[in-house]
């Protein structure tokens, strides 16, 4: 037997509301798990995949952590391979940078297998390409929150610029995740390639916003900020009753309330876990009237991105 | 004789790159004086302006300043009224808040004299009716600054929300103004009114590097995020020059390099005092070089605001 690793990679809200693109933060639960195990013959190797009801392909090149993975080895002087279990223990396609997990926990149980030749920071590119594989698109606010931990700004794509930004410790996060259906690429298909200008000044003041309100640890102004007037607007009209649970949740506290990523789950930031603990109860009873079924997750900012599990 | 009082207000930086209406920072030099008289009688009267070439109208109704004074008047129980004296020290037009710093130096002075009713940050609503009087436009992303100090963000208009941001300390700006005429009315008009949205994306990842950047201390951040996609390449056109002038000074070890306000002045922030002197005199030379006169100004971030001279 090869060395072997067994890795949890946290989920991710990307876009942040007023940060459509280029921003993302990770959350304590869900994730996803996965075991890496070093062997002596080149190439990457799906051994087996669960929870995913059977949808994800287990072919290497058609699956975002063997692509990750095999994006880092070649980079690498390393001769062998790696067989790979993978577990999903959160639903696909639900806007909580499922797919980015999964790349972000191969990325790094390789580098801690090959004794960290790369950072957090730079394993986020290979993580990239299994984005590549699911979007269409190589985004990274979901990659690399998942591999760093707390909230990321990708200030550029070309050339690749990713910014830790601090977050103050009483943040807590409500997601909500309706069991609905919303594609990824016909949520980027229904937004406008152009937008008005004073649309654009709103939402860069909020962006500004609400990263100087995370540095001032301000959660009136992170409040404020937690606005978008250019996306929400648009992909909204996908998730049934989105207006009803925001103005729900923010009337019970919520710091703001927004998409995950391009839905259909719903994000909420508060400032205290009860309240937190209180918007996932309001905002299930808002589905289940309508007979929609969802999972809720309550959990704190996760500073530490992926973690080795004993 | 009333009780009387001499105001410096700073000149500022608008815009700041990334930051298009919602940024501005404050600079040591240039800036207005004015020096205002309570009189018992009601209404403000400019007693002279000097240093305007004959430009400013003394009507009170349309002079900044004065518009300011008898806005803050209003919201106070001060039945009497004010003289003023308006030293413009600085040029008018140049896209460094001319009538702001006027608007800003009228209303802290009439503040100081009715022993400080409001604080810095609400005098901003009185100064900006001074602006709506200049621009045609109540903004406040030069009169904010010049009354505030330092970086201030205007994250919302309505309701106004104004956000202070921390400033390193070995920060130095030069600006430049070439004696060209850009009038802020026709600078707005050359805009466009809709914006591809990649375009926004890389604007607002800009302006949140830009924020991070300032409270991390982080030059290179800083740097890299002084870039603008939206109103540069536009408005550039209507300075002369402009590209050359840019480039030399980002060669010269400027961090950034942007219109400052609507122009026709150039602002360079620095890192180092050495640099910034440096940049200014090879920005001079080159307008000089195509027969343009110009200013430059060296001076670290205002942190202060307006003050009392003696």
């Amino acid at each position: 037997m090869g060395k072997k690793i067994k890795v949890f990679a946290p989920a991710t809200v990307a876009n942040v509301a007023c940060g459509y693109d280029v921003l993302g933060f990770a959350i304590d639960s869900p994730g996803d798990e996965v075991v890496v195990e070093l062997k002596d013959e080149p190439g990457v190797e799906i051994v087996a995949i669960t929870g995913d009801g059977g949808k994800l392909p287990t072919d290497t090149t058609s699956n975002t952590a063997g692509v990750a993975m095999q994006q880092l080895i070649k980079k690498t002087d390393y001769e062998g391979g790696a067989k790979v279990w993978l577990h999903k223990k959160m639903p696909l396609g639900s806007g909580l940078g499922s797919s980015a997990a999964s790349s972000a926990a191969g990325a790094f149980a390789m580098n801690q297998l090959l004794d960290k030749p790369f950072t957090s920071a730079e394993l986020v590119p290979f993580a990239m390409e299994g984005e590549r594989l699911a979007c269409g698109a190589a985004h990274a606010d979901n990659v690399a929150p998942a591999l760093m931990g707390g909230f990321v700004l990708i200030r550029s794509y070309a050339p690749l610029d990713i910014v830790p930004i601090d977050t103050p410790e009483s943040l807590y996060c409500t997601v909500i995740h309706p069991q609905i259906e919303v594609a990824t690429k016909d949520a980027r298909q229904i937004l406008k390639k152009d937008i008005p200008l004073t649309d654009a000044v709103t939402q860069w003041g909020n962006v500004a916003g609400l990263i100087a309100g995370l540095y001032r640890k301000d959660y009136g102004l992170i409040s404020r900020s937690l606005q978008d007037v250019v996306i929400e607007p648009v992909r909204s009209l996908l998730i049934p009753s989105f207006g009803e649970i925001k103005a729900a949740s923010l009337k019970a506290g919520a710091l703001g309330c927004g998409i995950s990523g391009s839905g259909p789950s719903i994000f909420s930031l508060c400032q205290h876990q009860e309240v937190a603990l209180e918007i996932a109860h309001i905002q299930a009873k808002i589905f289940a009237d309508m007979g929609v079924t969802s999972e809720t997750y309550t959990s704190a900012i996760n500073q530490n991105g992926p973690i080795v599990m004993k």
